[in-house]
């Protein structure tokens, strides 16, 4: 067997966020998310399955790979094999287009980009929303870059239906902005900081109530177009999960002096009139949604205050793609 | 009617936060808190009861304040005005020995100096207990400042109840460091963030069930002189506080990019061996838990890191006192 196949996949930045598995080995959540899909940010990568390799290889941005990141690849590349029915080694060449400097994770589109590749190459071609549920076991966040736009994963019962579904394509003038505050690795990663704050918050059971609440009227707000809504629904939720950590045991931060500094400067723009409002992952970076028109003029205000800091403007991103 | 008195009360840190009206007027909290009276930080008030004067008078400072101020000195006064049957007026000389530096608040001390003595001149010479329920509606927080030592302030049923209780006098080498990150004015008042935070908090119902259960546990540490159990509760109760704030519509938050400094600098110095534990009031100033026996050493750090920063130690304080 001889098979070749390439494929695009964006990262995603959520508005509604996920924060908390459910089951740990199938990555199915705690509560569903949302996210905006970002063009500027991507991974490529390409599959070549051949009888001929003895055993797996991955290769990323050039360097062959060690054992221990080729074995967690090929736990993923078995899940289609077993569906497929193969056994066929595969090559992984994959390139990530997310700069390091940009201080966001890489993983939601490589696993996307690997697991769309891998559907074409291993012959199962599933649609969409299945493939979904695979790159879910890559990383949660994969789930959703999946499609383009404003993507809803839906928490789901079980593995099967805990999957991307398409919201809105977000052709609406929304553009987003990152400001890197820090892009060296993490002292808690956002695994070990979920787990704790699961385990311990006395906020977690308030956190997934009221989540699911934000989840119900930011649909609401895209549906209608309504930005402020949308963007206030974002803030909010966002610094919810930021305030979950606060409340475990023992409490923990991910936020840097700059975080704060960026955080009152982004308010600062907001009350000059500027539509804009931030969200933050597991980690000091901030995002900032935007209309897309606004972008380059809310990014120099930016630019100006933190010089030193890559301030990056991304529009609207699409799902995965073969190419 | 002419008398004199004059009395001394010491400002307190709350371990346990209060954080929540239930009643605005009569100051009732939504839980019971508990703090540690202070040494270093108090104020001094003579009241003095004059038929001979047209009206009160408050001189703060060496400053006579303006009829805003007083009209609130005069109410607080009627409370003990009407329950001894008198009407003489008042002239209220102040003087605050809390720093500026130090980013504390003084209205603990203030209004529990100012009802010791107005208890006295007024001839109503209630106990302590009874005292602690009228400086209350002073300032929530003055209840406390009421005792030395460790100090609860019982929520109670009603006004009458809603008191402080004496729970140890913290004479076993304990200490507390302050670090002024910003000493100037809030933009959010206490009284302002609180009552957002309980109308608006996904987190304040859980605030207030895992309180509860914090403070019997920061009760129990204290019974057992369990020092790192004490820091360690104080640490997560007074973070949690301030999730509490992210979980608000809209989020809100004290910290300054300084804030974060100093407490991933204390993190660090405890990671040297040193048991010491922040806590956080409601704006951007740190004060630390430790051991009064190591409080220099500690200090010596924090100023090394930030010397421009007034790091100021304190010993145990006692109740209020007639001087």
């Amino acid at each position: 067997m001889e098979r070749h196949s390439k494929a695009r996949a964006h990262t995603n930045i959520a508005l509604i966020k996920y924060w908390g598995k459910r089951d740990e080995t199938l990555f199915l959540p705690m509560n569903s998310s949302l996210s905006l899909t970002l063009d500027q940010f991507y991974t490529e990568t390409t599959v070549e399955l051949s009888d001929s390799f003895e055993k797996d290889s991955f290769i990323l941005n050039d360097r062959l790979q060690d054992d221990s990141e080729t074995t967690k690849i090929s736990r993923f590349l078995d899940l289609f094999r077993q569906e497929a029915g193969i056994q066929t080694p595969a090559k992984i060449t994959s390139q990530n287009f997310v700069p390091t400097a940009a201080g966001l994770a890489s993983s939601a589109s490589a696993f996307a980009a690997l697991g769309a590749a891998m559907n074409d190459a291993s012959g199962l071609k599933m649609d969409l929303a299945t493939l979904s549920t695979y790159v879910r076991r890559g990383s949660g966040s994969a789930t959703r870059s999946v499609y383009g736009g404003f993507v809803e994963w839906q928490m789901g019962t079980n593995s099967a239906d805990s999957m991307a579904v398409e919201i809105d394509d977000a052709s609406w003038d929304i553009g987003m902005i990152t400001v890197a505050v820090n892009t060296n690795k993490k002292t808690v990663s956002s695994r070990d900081g979920m787990k704790l704050t699961v385990e311990t918050s006395a906020f977690y059971p308030a956190w997934l109530e009221s989540t699911a609440k934000d989840l119900r009227l930011i649909k609401e707000a895209i549906y209608k177009h309504d930005f402020q809504q949308l963007g206030e629904i974002t803030e909010s939720n966002g610094m919810k999960m930021h305030g979950t950590m606060l409340g475990a045991t023992p409490p923990f931060s991910y936020w840097e002096a700059l975080t704060v500094e960026v955080l009152t400067k982004i308010r600062e723009i907001r009350r000059q009139g500027w539509q804009c409002y931030f969200t933050m992952d597991a980690g000091p970076n901030v995002k900032i949604l935007c209309r897309y028109s606004d972008a380059e003029a809310i990014q120099k205000l930016l630019t100006t205050a933190f010089p030193d800091n890559p301030v990056i403007i991304s529009k609207v991103g699409g799902g995965v793609k073969l190419i």
